[in-house]
């Protein structure tokens, strides 16, 4: 499958030079997987999205029809990313903006990247990314186009074969998330634990889905400031996306993990989306 | 004059969607004066650009061929703005890059804007900013295409009559930059202080200008942290970038300030770029 693309609504895969989101990463994205023709937690995605729209000030879409265009683009896929990008749309020169300007929208369809099934299996091994999450509390939590850190962090290393994630901390030295994932920690007291992300990371839609999960089954769940130190020492590792699921973490660096009975639920409830 | 495109050299003002400076603004950008046909702190725009290449390990254009094209653009023009946009090019879906692929370069040329001349005469006022800027050594002080705390920060005010600018802080407070310019203080003991830039902020080539002139002329400078209070009791404040020139500050809040010496001098050695 090649990827195909509509730009407000029309085939095309072209946009203005004058797109505030190449100018200045002005916009989000959202990243989907389809299953079976099925969009996985579609609504997490959406919420996250407005959410972000409401942050950056930007003039939202409807999202009856933005619901109705993604469920299109799904229907008769097997398996299939779509991802979506909301721009500030075209502009002049300079960052003011006029508050309710047209944004862009642009949906692309992508083949399913098949990760070796082993990642889910025997697990996955997370570097420490020299890059840090810089803090910016207006910006953390959304899925927003400014994405260096991650594209650093991922360029720190090469061997896919002995690395599959990076970890990335931020100035504090913190753990906040992965490159492309959020991470959990099953800590020794019972304790799944995850980092907030008040002041930077993105609110996955798994790790919203893990963490209403965890609660109904009245596990305990700690959502806050997570140490390094702290991770290092817990029982079970797992980091997740909606279109990894999860992966549980065997090690970090020279650090060893095994994969748990926490870790094997959690794909449980991964795979119910 | 309207706008006018280059693409790789060629007319044309749309790009791909693939492109990662849209997917994760992946790429750097200058903005260059142009003045009777010639380009203002060419060298130093050029420098900071191939210094943003080496950071974000994007593969440098050949400057010759850059400078030859930058001329070219501005030739037989009184008065322009030229804008030049490096990305690392279109690819697949993923932060992870192939080293050495191929950069695009989109050069654009855009009126000059006719900033009020008052703003350079009598003065503009600064408004302190609520975004703050995030720490982040690998991305600061290079122009790169991460903006989107220039954009909130410049949405947080429309009373373009009342605020002209706005003054930038980091997370713990200190003196950064403001929303499209840097920021110069004359303190009392008579040395010209402006923030260092490691952690965040973008090294101006205005900026660069001025603390080469002032060394030159043996005045005391010092780039390094500036808090606000500092600022606030400095003799004289003035902000700077390639376009505006100089706009000396005569009011934060409610802070008033006058415009004094080192102000216009700065102002003479602006116009001699």
């Amino acid at each position: 499958m090649t990827t195909e693309c509509w730009i407000n609504g029309r085939l095309g895969d072209m946009i203005p030079v004058a797109d505030r989101g190449l100018q200045y990463g002005d916009g989000l994205f959202e990243t989907l997987a389809v299953n079976a023709g099925r969009i996985a937690l579609l609504d997490y995605h959406l919420d996250r999205l407005l959410r972000g729209c409401r942050r950056l000030q930007l003039h939202a879409p409807s999202v009856d029809a933005l619901r109705a265009e993604l469920m299109s683009a799904a229907a008769g896929h097997t398996k299939a990313v779509l991802k979506l990008i909301i721009t500030r749309g075209a502009a002049d020169r300079g960052y003011g903006f006029t508050s309710g300007s047209e944004t862009t929208r642009i949906l692309t369809r992508h083949a399913w990247p098949e990760y070796p099934s082993e990642f889910s299996e025997i697990g996955v091994h997370l570097r420490i990314c020299d890059t840090h999450l810089g803090h910016n509390r207006r910006l953390a939590g959304i899925k927003h186009l400014n994405r260096l850190e991650q594209v650093l962090a991922r360029a720190e290393w090469s061997e896919i074969d002995q690395v599959q994630e990076g970890l990335m901390l931020d100035e504090e030295g913190m753990v906040i998330e992965c490159t492309m994932s959020n991470v959990f920690a099953w800590l020794d007291h019972g304790v799944l634990a995850t980092p907030d992300l008040q002041r930077c990371g993105v609110e996955g839609v798994m790790r919203r889905h893990l963490l209403e999960q965890a609660r109904q089954a009245s596990i305990a769940v700690r959502v806050a400031g997570l140490a390094l130190t702290e991770l290092m020492q817990a029982k079970e590792i797992f980091v997740c996306n909606s279109l990894i699921g999860i992966w549980p973490v065997t090690a970090i660096g020279h650090w060893k993990y095994s994969i748990g009975s926490m870790t094997r639920q959690a794909q449980r409830w991964a795979s119910e989306t």
